[in-house]
C-alpha cells in the first residue's frame, strides 16, 4: 500500500502528542486489514487469535523495555491517570489511613483531592511554596511515619519538572509517570504501582498502563466494583470487559519502535540530546528564561518565557505560522512549553531554536 | 491518497465489530494528517481547535441522529458498559435504596453484581426461568414499588434477544443499549440514562456513549471521584481529563455515515432486511434452530444452532474457511451467532445463507 503524502508539521503538543511516523504508516494498513486476516485491527474480537497475539506481544515488549519482573502485573486500563488518582486510594486507604503526598503541581493536586475522599493526606512535600519550580530532594521530604503508601508524580507536564531520582522510602511507592514513561530507564522494582496515561509517550489517549506489584494487589480492598478492582483486572489479563483494543495495538507498535531505537538507555540519550538543544537556547539567549530550576528540568516538557506575556502570545502565533505547533504553556500557568516526547524528532528541536533566535533578534 | 487494497472478509464478530469501510478509508488519511493541519488525529491536543471541531460535530450529529433534546447531556466516557454497571448504583443507590432489575442475560447479571455493592436489588423480571430466550412483556414485570430507578438491557448480545418496546414505568429508567445503539429509533425521552459501549455499532472499543437527563444528574451522589461523577463530566464536556480522542473521532465519522444512510428509520429498515435474510434461512431449513423466542429476536445478534455441538463446531470452522468469520456463539452458551450490526453488509448475510444451505445439505 501507499500512504498519505501530505506534509506534517512539528507538533510540540503536551498530549496527545507526536507518534512515530512508522507506527502511523503501519496503522494505516492495519486498520484496513491486519496480519492478512481480512479484518481491520479495530474490528477484531478482543477474544480472537489476532488481537490475542497483539495483546501478548504488547505485554512481552513492555516487560522487556521496562525490565519488569514477574513480581509485577502489566495492565491496560481506562480512565487515564485521573481514574488512578481515585482507584489507588479507593483500594488502599479508608478511615484512619494516610497517604504521604509529594505535591509538585496540578497532577498531584488532583491526586490529593481524590485521596481525601477516601482517607487522610499528609503533605510530605508542599511544592506551592516554591511555585512548583523544582521537585524535592530526599532531604526536603517529611514523611508522616504512618502512611499506607507514598504518591509522587515523576514528571510534571505543566511545571516542566522531572525527578532524576526515586524518592528514598521503604513504604509502598506509587508513581504517576504519565508524561515521561519509557523516556529513560526507571527502576520499577522500587515501586508498588507505576501508572501512565498513554497519550504522551506511549500511544493515543484512552489507555492507561498500570504496572502493579502482585503482593500489593493482595493488600487492596476486595469490595471494589469490577473495573476498579486491580485483582480482577489482573486475573482477567485486562480483559474483564472489552479493552481499548486499538489504543493497545498502537502502544504495542510504539513499544516495538522503542526496542528498535535501542531501548531506554538509547531513548534517554536521544531525549537528553534533544532537550539540550532547546535548554541551551533558553540559557544562551538573554531574551528567554527557563521556568524550572536547573536540578529539576524535565527532558520532556520544557517550560520557558519571553520577557512578557504579550511577547509569549506573539511567539506562539508566529511559531505556528512557521509550522511549529503547540508551544503554548498550560492554561493554568501561561508562558511557553515545548513538549518533546520520545517520538518528537531532533530536527524539530533545531527548527524551534532557529525560530527562537530570529524571534529574539526581532523582538529583543 | 490511495488506500490498502487487500481483500476484506465478512466479519460477524459480536464486538469489536465491522466498521463502515468509508470510515476506515477516511481514518487512513486522518491519522496521518487531519483537516490539512499537518498533524494526525491521534496526535492533536484535545484542547486544540482541530479536535474541538471533531468533538462538537460528534455531539451535534449524535443529538441529531438520536433526536436528543437539550434536557440531556451527551457524554463520552471510558470503562465500557461495565463501568456504568457500577457508576450508576454508586451515584444513585446507597443504604436502603433499591434498583428494580429486568434480568435478561449476562450483561444484566453483571449489572446486578455491581449494584449489590451499593444497595438492594429487586428482581423485577428473572430471565433465568426461561433461560433468557425472551425479554419480558410489561405484564411479566413485577416492580418493587420502592425503587430509585429501573435498569434493563435493551439488546442481549449473548442470548440474541431484543426489546421492541420501552418498559412502561414512571420511575427513572436506565438502559444499556450497547449492542444495538442507533440500529433503530429509540425514545430517549423515556429514559434517565442511556449508555452504550461503542464497540458494536458506534466505533472502536474504549469509549462509552452516555446520554443522561440533566435533572437526573442533579440527584446523583455529589461525593464521587472525578471520573465517576456525572455532574463533573457534564460540566467539563467530557474533557475532565484527556478523553479517548481517536475513539470519539471514529464515532463521529460513524455518526456522519448513519446520517448519510438516512438516519435511524433507514438504518432500521436496512437492519430488518438483513436480519430477515438470516432468520428466514434458520426457520426455512429444517437443520437449524433459532435460540431466541420469535417475539424477542434481536436484529443485531442472531443466535442459532445446528442439530448438535459437534456440527456447530464444524460449521464455525468451515465458515471461516469460506471467509465468514466470528460465527461462534459466546463461550458461556455455545452454539452459533451472527452479529450483523449497522455496518455489516447485506451481501454478507446472503453469503452466510448460501453457506448455511450447503452445510445443511452436506450434513443434514
Amino acid at each position: 500500500m501507499t500512504t498519505a503524502t501530505s506534509t506534517r508539521i512539528y507538533n510540540f503538543s503536551a498530549g496527545p502528542a507526536t507518534l512515530p511516523e512508522d507506527v502511523i504508516k503501519q496503522a494505516q494498513q492495519d486498520i484496513w486489514d491486519i496480519a492478512d486476516s481480512g479484518i481491520g485491527v479495530m474490528e477484531h474480537s478482543h477474544r480472537g487469535k489476532v488481537f490475542d497475539a497483539v495483546m501478548q506481544e504488547t505485554i512481552a515488549d513492555c516487560r522487556s523495555i521496562g525490565n519488569i519482573s514477574d513480581d509485577y502485573e502489566v495492565l491496560f486500563l481506562q480512565g487515564g491517570a485521573t481514574l488512578q488518582f481515585a482507584m489507588v486510594p479507593m483500594n488502599y486507604l479508608g478511615q484512619g489511613k494516610t497517604v504521604d503526598m509529594l505535591h509538585t503541581g496540578v497532577w498531584t493536586k488532583k491526586a490529593i483531592g481524590e485521596a481525601k475522599l477516601f482517607g487522610d493526606v499528609h503533605m510530605a512535600f508542599h511544592g506551592t511554596d516554591c511555585k512548583f519550580v523544582h521537585v524535592p530532594a530526599d532531604s526536603e521530604v517529611s514523611y508522616s511515619g504512618k502512611a499506607t503508601y507514598v504518591h509522587y508524580c515523576s514528571n510534571n507536564t505543566i511545571a516542566g519538572t522531572e525527578y532524576s531520582h526515586v524518592p528514598a522510602t521503604d513504604l509502598p511507592l506509587v508513581v504517576d509517570t504519565s508524561s515521561h514513561m519509557f523516556s529513560k530507564p526507571l527502576d520499577i522494582s522500587k515501586h508498588a504501582i507505576v501508572f501512565a496515561g498513554a497519550q504522551k509517550n506511549l500511544g493515543p489517549s484512552g489507555c492507561t498502563l498500570v504496572i502493579i506489584r502482585k503482593d500489593f494487589i493482595e493488600r487492596a480492598n476486595p469490595n471494589m466494583p469490577l473495573m476498579l478492582n486491580y485483582a480482577k483486572q489482573a486475573e482477567k489479563g485486562s480483559m474483564l470487559n472489552t479493552p481499548p483494543t486499538f489504543a493497545i495495538y498502537i502502544m504495542g507498535r510504539v513499544f516495538k519502535w522503542i526496542l528498535e531505537m535501542g531501548g531506554l538507555e538509547a531513548m534517554a540519550k536521544h531525549n537528553q540530546a534533544k532537550a539540550k538543544i532547546i535548554y541551551d537556547a533558553i540559557d544562551g539567549i538573554d531574551f528567554y528564561g527557563a521556568v524550572a530550576k536547573l536540578d529539576s528540568r524535565s527532558m520532556m516538557n520544557i517550560t520557558f518565557r519571553t520577557p512578557n506575556a504579550d511577547l509569549d502570545k506573539k511567539f506562539i502565533a508566529e511559531a505556528l505560522d512557521a509550522d511549529l505547533s503547540g508551544l503554548k504553556g498550560h492554561r493554568s500557568v501561561g508562558g511557553l512549553r515545548a513538549s518533546v516526547y520520545n517520538a518528537f524528532p531532533v530536527e524539530g528541536c533545531k527548527a524551534l531554536v532557529e525560530f527562537m533566535k530570529n524571534f529574539a533578534a526581532k523582538n529583543g
